[in-house]
């Protein structure tokens, strides 16, 4: 038996709903963006009473299927005014599914304003208690409260930042060491948290039913056939790239190809991008010894483990984890080659409750306004402190890049859709441009990531630099990445499924497996394809058309070192991507 | 001979060019959206290099037609995102016009960063000349500054707001006695300037040819006729209700509609409201004598004179003027009934070169988010020397009630397209909330001032809480005031031509004895419809579309006292206003 979970935050109600025939086959983004669609206005305002946060695991998410413990969240973002799912690889997902949880769907406005709640969840059912005591608190002294109080439970939670309703926070959950490290990070979800005054989610599995799974011998098969790909593939085997140098192994790699954003999309090559490269962080954790560690997973059953335990010069624990793109944000971005400075950004981050994406972006808007220098790591620190102490400058970072750059007349602001780029520059990889500019989500590297063969040689081989055909790649990788997001999987999974078709089947089969649906390996693209088509319509009538399916506009008049290239796909064909779809 | 001078801060040049034929018989916002859709990309960045900003008197400025003197000033606004006439009642309209000038473009970028130049005009010509000396002044500094170097001339200028790019920067016009305080102050232009180094224009007049008029006695027939409606008509007659009491007499018709926005829009009276309404406002300007003064007009030629200079209790001069809105926006929209401190804020927006009614309703929605009481006249002051002053709060506050609203997460935004609601309640009076949301300006009264017949019995007479029949009335009433924005005309001629069709025959027959037009009274509203066609296909390529035409949300669900009325107005009647039109 699975449920849906109904918090009414104005009534104060919690109700386990059975799940509508029409929702039964979905999970992770497919079903939030499904959620949202039907139950919210897409003209509403987004901390208002009318949006709503949507938590569902994936389709597979709590069955041994590998890499699979990822949950996604959804609702209306107040980032980018469009729909939003972000997602993170946690134990609570997992937890969540094994009580039976499909999605849990908050709704309403706390009555009291400014109150905040717990949701406590357990196999004996729900209910809201007073988090007032937790309210102020950084996500590292709320984890440990947590633990303190109520033992071995899994949770999710929004920071100050999202209690202070800014735009970037991310909603957090624990990592398998109850760490508040793992953030479905992007487009500002912890701040609808943190309007509907829902401070957190306690999770207890204690004698949870399990996932229940239609077909268990097709399912075994899929998972065997999944497996065997990922431990083949160069990218996600153990001793693999991932595994042994963490996701910043990309460092060096977009550095090579011009493509690495440096000091706020001036540049496409950081000078000091090998002082924070994956190899760097790898040797360095090896060197410091003490609490530091590689390969790293973030939730247990998954085999790739590209994540990573930071640790000081002193061998204390200091911040997990150093993946590529906070990295990249809080480094390269902001011109910032001090690897330690970096992990501090990142643990303020953490410990606030925000998007490191976002906050490095942000920070190079910043940096580019004149508020500090590029390289500035301790003036970064403090700015980025601002976030969490509420003042006037707080109010402006923690609103993003785009926010930022409007409060201080910045014309070189890289976004989309109100959302900070990633670490990946159009202007020297168009493909990933496409997605970026096409993407529901404003620019997003995860909802189409051409990377894999503009840049990884994984899936085909395409030239990063050339806009041809890369119209149909992205849209490709986007409906592909709809239906993974969907599943509970790990987006990182398709680098072994690109190149190795038994994987691929793998995954569907351990899907029909657990849904007792009948999906072929083409029916992915189908699937990802309706998902997308929805989310497309929300965002229509939310307001986001065309005109917002476009690159900033300095990318197309200012040339990027080091190809100084600009950015030269056609409106025409970034209109193509979703024509058929419209 | 008539020009356009054509500035380029890139290149530092002044040409001046023939003027197109295609705009010939275009003035005031018919020009000013005419270049702007013709000469800049919808998509561009608002303070980027592709942006323009337009100055252009209307058709019939500069000659002898009563209230003529008026000039629009256009480009793509940084507040709202999309195309953006203001207008303003100045001396320096007219001063333009006689020298022949149709239109200045400014386009580029100033070579250096944050430099700043100043444009001189006269019969000789046009030149660019350094003024960093002038920046970072206030406006009164600056216009005696101006007055001391240049004697009698008029001026062009954006304030510390604009040079800060402030998206509540107006544009700063002189009045007939130089002081800097006619405005075109929506949308935020003032940057726009800001951002092109433009501290301001001097217009020296001396010598100017004046205005060519292709039928002279056509124009003197069509100048009577309008000259004795606005004589005859009790609402802009010498000693009629606008010349004796100024705008301000509205307050108390409005509080007692239950349609004066209070408290940041959340009544619909304000029990202050008597004590800053024009009749109060007249009679302690008669009380203190002294320099304050009503039936003050904004430029020579003016019959209506409406303005009026307030003194201090002293008798000293303090400001002017003490408007509808801005006593309004900075008085009962903040719960202030403090009218010596609503003319102090007033004297704050005019120095530092802020929109009165963006700063009101920011100064609201700052009250709504707690930063300070409502009622806290001190604290409005202090808040508002923030946005000269350029701190992290200043930058909130200096882009308006929307931004502020989002770096604060407040729900009760009252704005349309990123621009501030002007003091008409949407809830209490219907029509006008019609013309809020559908014209391409965002959130304006003068687009279509549907008050005349539901509020004050002109031009007819409708129910202010009834939605019927008001999309009709309303797109009616903003296509004829595209025309009347075109002409140069003040708008409250329409007070009378409303009621007097003599008056609206004088009208038309002063254009084409300017234009050598050939127009009826019943071309007026086509000409005006192709103008608004225009300015929404501009917001269309901008991405401002249906979804962009409808009130804040709350609007939707909140009952406003004393009516509790919500805003019931179908979306679908919003999409009938200009239906026809897309």
């Amino acid at each position: 038996m699975s449920y849906f979970v109904r918090v009414n935050m104005s009534e104060g109600t919690v109700k386990f709903e059975e799940v509508p025939e029409k929702y039964r086959t979905l999970g992770g983004r497919g079903l939030t963006s499904a959620i949202v669609c039907d139950e919210v206005p897409a003209t509403c305002h987004p901390l208002g009473p009318n949006n709503k946060v949507v938590f569902a695991p994936g389709m597979v998410t709590g069955t041994a299927a590998p890499c699979s413990g990822r949950i996604s969240v959804g609702g209306k973002s107040p980032l980018t005014g469009g729909i939003k799912e972000a997602n993170a690889g946690t134990p609570a997902a997992q937890s969540l599914a094994r009580l039976g949880i499909k999605a849990i769907i908050v709704e309403g406005m706390p009555r009291e304003k400014g109150s905040f709640y717990l949701l406590r969840l357990s196999k004996d059912g729900g209910q809201l208690e007073p988090a007032g005591d937790l309210v102020g608190l950084g996500m590292y002294e709320f984890a440990g409260r947590i633990k303190a109080k109520y033992g071995d439970v899994d949770f999710v939670a929004c920071g100050p930042a999202g209690e202070k309703l800014l735009s970037m926070a991310g909603v957090c959950f624990n990592d398998k060491d109850d760490r508040p490290s793992r953030y479905a990070g992007r487009g500002g979800l912890g701040a609808v948290m943190g309007s509907k005054g829902l401070k957190g989610i306690v999770i207890d599995s204690f004698g949870a039913p399990g996932v229940q799974v239609v077909d268990p011998d097709l399912f075994k098969t899929g998972q065997r056939k999944l497996v065997e790909a990922l431990r083949e593939h160069g990218v996600t085997k153990p001793g693999g790239t991932l595994n042994t140098y963490g996701t910043a192994a990309l460092i060096n790699v977009l550095n090579e190809a011009g493509g690495l954003p440096t000091r706020n999309f001036s540049a496409g090559r950081f000078d000091g991008a090998g002082k924070i490269a994956g190899e760097t962080i790898a040797e360095i954790i090896s060197q410091r010894k003490g609490k530091g560690t590689t390969g790293h997973p973030c939730h247990p059953g998954c085999i790739i483990q590209c994540g990573n335990v930071w640790a000081r010069p002193d061998g204390s624990e200091h911040v997990s984890c150093l993946e590529y793109e906070s990295v990249w944000a809080l480094g390269a971005n902001c011109g910032i080659d001090d690897i330690d400075a970096v992990a501090e950004l990142v643990w303020i981050c953490n410990d606030a409750g925000l998007d490191t994406i976002e906050a490095g972006v942000t920070l190079g808007v910043a940096m580019e306004a004149g508020l500090i220098e590029f390289g500035d790591a301790q003036g970064a620190i403090n700015l980025l402190k601002e976030c969490a102490k509420g003042t006037p400058l707080g109010h402006i970072i923690g609103h993003g890049a785009a926010f930022t750059g409007r409060a201080f007349g910045v014309t070189r602001v890289p976004t989309v859709k109100g959302q900070g780029m990633p670490a990946y520059e159009p202007r020297a990889v168009k493909g990933i441009g496409i997605t970026y500019m096409t993407s529901t989500m404003g620019a997003d590297h995860t909802a189409g990531y051409t990377i894999a063969p503009e840049i990884l040689a994984v899936g085909g081989k395409a030239d990063p630099l050339s806009p041809e055909g890369k119209a149909e790649l992205s849209r490709n990788y986007q409906a592909t990445t709809a239906f993974v997001d969907s599943t509970g999987y790990c987006l990182f999974i398709t680098f072994a499924l690109l190149d190795i078709p038994t994987g691929m089947e793998g995954m569907v089969e351990t899907v029909n497996g657990v849904l007792g649906t009948n999906w072929s390996t083409a029916d992915v693209l189908e699937i990802g394809k309706e998902i997308l088509k929805r989310e497309r319509a929300f965002n229509e009538a939310a307001g986001l058309g065309k005109a917002h399916d476009r690159p900033p506009e300095f990318m197309r008049y200012e040339p990027l070192p080091p190809h100084n290239s600009v950015y030269d796909v056609p409106d025409e064909e970034l209109d193509k991507v979703f024509g058929e779809l419209r």
